[in-house]
């Protein structure tokens, strides 16, 4: 077992942030102004049992933190991962991994006795906005994470949103078209069938066989396509991938002016792989929005970029379930554990 | 000045719950297990300044109290208004009244020294269905009122969702087809342009020239169809009034799909005229939203109608805004009236 430094100071308060991946997880030491002090990464291993990937990352986590000048009080764990809930603190049933229903906190609690938290990488980086990033301030915002798929994170009244079943947050699997692109949750016509990584690259092919722009972009086969090679052929100016962000940007301000509807959020924040085609999609989806909006919300809503480095910001979201816990205390998961 | 009398026991508290209307104002002396003891009524007088009609309001409130037998104290004032914002305590350019901007925390603290919140009806419903309704140990649910339009009033972690700008919680102004019905908000395709008794009405219009279904609906002209005749044809057993509201609960059904996925609730309660129609209107409903449900919310969300008396509901939502806040000690508007 791990405990803190007897004689460390609360100025050398840390937190570990823990963000497990499919094939790869990465942890760090976060101060309570959001510093990344250290951070490394082990493999996940996908068919490993739970319990020996939790040894191996507490032995990985316990010679970083062995590897400090100074000595550090570890105040909390924070982990973030594929279909984690932050009210009961389990992850269940994620997609690539061999688990079924994981207790983080159990797991956590072998190795550390002190507060754990879990959810869902969407809703860390969520808390990871609202402490350390671009929503600092703000009581009321949506991040919208924009990679392979589309996932997001609420906060409302200066807390997450978790829902009923702590699976609130699910903006990516709303409606665009209910007789649209098929998804891979078995629906039709979700929202990141048409807006995200995955989305973009369905929609230059719908846009060659429907369109008759030439386009560097009719060379490549559907599975080869990427985000980066529509990225870049846009550029370079190329009107079937300008197009393309034309379109992903019409439909993603289209449905954030549903989400304004219900949340009336100071800011949308946008984090993620696809956050770096800045205008070319965000132009689209700011006018998209301002025209679907209902009236009392026109011209109030920021969009804006993540204010994480994005390298280390699952690790930075992980950290502030913990440091947003500790400053509320009103943390359901941390109940649980000092029960 | 009406200050509460001296020798009332905490068990004589009551609120005053006052819901203006944009023909009629309501109020009534509410406890704190939900229970209307007195109610009364003054027109409103669209034209009449503000400060004359808070006057009247006083003077109407204080004749109530003093039939009573008891004598009771009064802990507080809650109001409900078209367009009231309950971060800010105004009304904001009410529909039907010639008010622009109205503080009402500072109206009503002419007369009273306690304290006072406002918000709009759906929200104030959704306080009342939480302390004295379906919602009585819910955290995480939506109020749906359908009335002439389609209003909500969403709570999540136990907390009355008003967003950056107070006016959250506008479902009715979601988008069913962006290129759909107009709407009197300016936009085309709104949810309530679908689902309300205007909805519905403008729903059995459409039947009328795109279906060949006999119907007597046809003999009435579409300013003077109502719900009531639509409900009362479909308990007949006209096919075209049953359609009608088959299509109205699809259509409901799918958006709440939508807004299940932002927030995940433990239900969804319906208030207002259009829940008389029972399962014509709800069992197309429920089945469409399962239909449309993110798989992890499949079996989760209950579909409830309001647990309030209808005709005193307004009433006792106003009264809720205050016991609520008397319980958690966090209304924004209390902390306004007690600088």
């Amino acid at each position: 077992m791990l405990f803190w430094q007897k004689d460390a100071g609360s100025q050398n308060d840390v937190t570990l942030g823990v963000s497990i991946g499919g094939t790869q997880t990465v942890f760090g030491y976060v101060d309570r102004k959001g510093r990344l002090l250290a951070n490394a990464a082990i493999p996940t291993i996908p068919h490993q049992a739970a319990d020996l990937f939790f040894e191996r990352l507490h032995q990985g986590a316990k010679t970083l933190l062995e590897s400090f000048h100074e000595k550090c009080k570890i105040v909390g764990v924070g982990v973030n991962a594929p279909n984690a809930n932050y009210h009961t603190g389990m992850i269940e049933s994620p997609p690539n991994l061999s688990w079924e229903y994981v207790d983080v906190l159990a797991e956590i609690g072998k190795y550390y006795h002190v507060p754990v938290a879990t959810t869902n990488e969407a809703n860390a980086i969520a808390l990871g906005e609202m402490l350390f990033g671009a929503a600092q301030g703000m009581k009321n915002f949506i991040v919208i994470t924009l990679g392979t798929g589309l996932g997001s994170g609420i906060v409302a009244n200066g807390e997450l949103i978790c829902g009923a079943d702590g699976n609130a947050g699910e903006i990516g699997h709303t409606t665009v078209d209910v007789n649209g692109r098929e998804c891979g949750c078995g629906r039709r016509g979700c929202l990141e069938t048409y807006v995200s990584a995955t989305g973009i690259c369905r929609t230059v092919h719908d846009l060659i066989c429907n369109s008759n722009d030439l386009s560097d972009l009719r060379n490549i086969r559907y599975e080869n396509l990427t985000f980066k090679m529509i990225y870049d052929a846009a550029q370079r100016g190329d009107r079937l991938a300008l197009q393309a962000f034309d379109e992903t940007g019409k439909i993603l301000g289209m449905k954030l002016a549903d989400s304004v509807a219900h949340l009336s959020p100071e800011a949308v924040i946008f984090f993620g792989g696809l956050v770096t085609a800045g205008d070319l999609l965000f132009n689209p989806a700011k006018q998209s929005m301002e025209e679907h909006l209902f009236g009392p919300f026109k011209n109030k809503v920021k969009l804006l970029p993540s204010g994480l480095e994005e390298l280390h910001a699952s690790i930075l979201g992980a950290s502030a379930l913990i440091w947003n816990d500790l400053k509320t205390h009103t943390g359901i998961s941390f109940r649980k554990v000092y029960q």
